[in-house]
């Protein structure tokens, strides 16, 4: 529905008018996305000078639209080859007589920016900071309801995994199944690159997938998601390959478990950012595992794979309903292995049944 | 050989003495593997401010290191989570007396930028524009030898999907057997997302990969490449499924043909990037194809799959040898489809045997 994204366009111009700025350049791709439904890409978006528009590289070169392009929105394509849409779109601001325009400091690079005041001297550039990504945190229904189809189909494409024959195979080929079993059951592809980590790997916090085989008696971990629409899930689970798990294992894992748990129960509206890594820190940190931890249990999840909110340590901000969150704290011990432990959820409130699980794979100490 | 390393960024290092500034900060990821040999994500060199030393963003958090990073290279990571290695490479220029320090501008962010001087006001921020990315376009012996091996694991991939049933398969599924293969043949990775278009998507630059399933009397055009140690290559086939191809099928294949051959015999050190842009060109613009081309035939490759230079009308420079570059003409008739030919190939003297094509897979129109 294109009224969606005239919407947020909107919501942003009024944002950027009560900031002192009536025009905007939008330029972060994931950003343009959200505005826009769907761009090309280095597509930029100009709103509240003239008409909105999406202003696109040109020429034509048949690149692939993302998405599915909101058909409200006016679309500009550059006749010359190599011309930046920034600077175009910074022009065209000044010829409809914009003084100021808000841009993406945070994405523009120094040279680009530069190239942008030189090409329209008569606006003066102003910052534009994470507008965008704030309006990004609170997922709309059918935002989550994207996220929700990418969730089972990554469940499904794990599910499957677990029932075929693991020992002896590579790290490499089965985090290549589990990106082709992803797409077999609809998504786009995958959320990001499959993580695969077996032996001493499991457990490290986005290993990339070795030759290492797997092994009797290894920890196996995998963390996956699917792309399903441009949104984006996540899904981490660490299995013990053959028989009984060792003790030392299942400490671990019942350690590990326990603390993403207690994470999990702390996805309430209202409570800070900070106190849900908290929830599970503290625990790893009393039992000695403070010091390898990453540096964030969890973040939001959408149109990228990691965008706000971030669940650290340092972090400000309180947690909101409609928010979709991971919750991956993680153990490795060098030369031993590890457990990680990551899902993804959908803050709601008490009376709508708490924290809606998206991604469903059983949690208990599986071993294969 | 670490001492590779060491040279080139002493290199680095007599470039910007020379330019007036002692030390440089290098944060563009490419960049900074080819001086370190590897970095975690997020590591920023710094050059010439006391001993180098590549700073990492703390705390350490298991992330994988990319590639082989040079053991004589001093390695400091931050304690703090969160902190940019870029601010803290800057302060540490400050501390050891500097009084300018070139940084990529064209990759740092404003606002990334701006904390780097508010973090170091005493040292004058300059720009190192893209001295590093020129110092990457002549490949030494070494480069080229993972170039080679990246083409011959991507030419065994391709030539194993052509001997198996295509007709009924859908682009997706194609291009996640090719990626699946490149992998089993020894590759890091693919070098970029492999594309696989049927029929009327044939011949699209840069065709994601849809539901669309292969039909009798296609054209097929597939793009892929395998990333070797970091280095990448691409090379692009068109066939056609089935019998016999009809004729305009014929005649634009000759023609896209013709055009690359033109462009791959322009491949002489001393040749202006544009006259190999329009050796192609000309021809299928004077056979009426001109409007729909891509804004350049060809284009650097290594640690990115797209590197200077570029072979393009408006491209300034000449042609060195050891230079491995793609050429890569392609027409697309909307509703029909169309054809691309792209090989990777390293630009060699006259006496040396010309160029040298990395891509040795058949160019022959292929009924498949």
């Amino acid at each position: 529905m294109p009224d969606v994204f005239a919407d947020r366009r909107g919501r942003l111009r009024d944002r950027c008018a009560a900031a002192g700025s009536a025009a905007a350049l939008v330029s972060r791709p994931a950003n343009v996305r959200y505005l826009a439904g769907g761009a090309p890409p280095g597509a930029v978006l100009l709103l509240g000078a003239g008409e909105d528009a999406l202003l696109c590289p040109g020429p034509p070169s048949g690149d692939p639209v993302e998405g599915r392009l909101d058909e409200a929105l006016r679309v500009a394509v550059l006749p010359a080859a190599g011309a930046d849409p920034a600077v175009a779109a910074t022009e065209r601001a000044q010829a409809a007589g914009a003084e100021t325009l808000a841009v993406e400091e945070h994405h523009l690079s120094v040279a680009r920016h530069r190239a942008m005041a030189a090409g329209a001297p008569r606006v003066r550039l102003t910052d534009l900071a994470g507008a965008v990504e704030q309006e990004r945190i609170v997922k709309d229904e059918d935002e989550i309801t994207c996220l929700r189809i990418a969730a089972e189909i990554t469940d499904q494409a794990l599910g499957e995994l677990l029932e075929s024959i693991l020992v002896g195979r590579t790290e490499r080929h089965l985090a290549l199944e589990l990106e082709r079993r992803l797409v077999d059951h609809g998504a786009d592809g995958p959320a990001f690159p499959t993580s695969v980590a077996t032996g001493p790997h499991a457990g490290r916090r986005g290993h990339r997938p070795s030759d290492r085989r797997v092994e009797e008696g290894d920890f196996l971990s995998v963390c996956l998601g699917a792309d399903y629409r441009g949104y984006r899930c996540e899904i981490g689970r660490t299995f013990v390959i053959g028989t009984s798990p060792e003790d030392w294992q299942i400490e671990l894992y019942d350690l590990v478990f326990a603390a993403q748990r207690a994470a999990r129960e702390a996805l309430v509206p209202g409570t800070a950012y900070r106190e849900v890594d908290r929830a599970a820190r503290q625990m790893l940190d009393s039992a000695g595992y403070g010091d390898g931890l990453a540096p964030l249990l969890g973040h939001g999840v959408g149109l990228e794979i990691q965008e706000d909110p971030q669940l650290a340590p340092d972090a400000m901000g309180k947690l909101d309903a409609c928010v979709p969150v991971t919750v991956e704290p993680g153990v490795h011990l060098p030369g031993r292995g590890g457990v990680r432990i990551d899902d993804t959820l959908v803050v709601r409130h008490e009376a709508d049944g708490g924290p809606e699980l998206l991604t469903i794979t059983t949690k208990e100490l599986l071993a294969l």
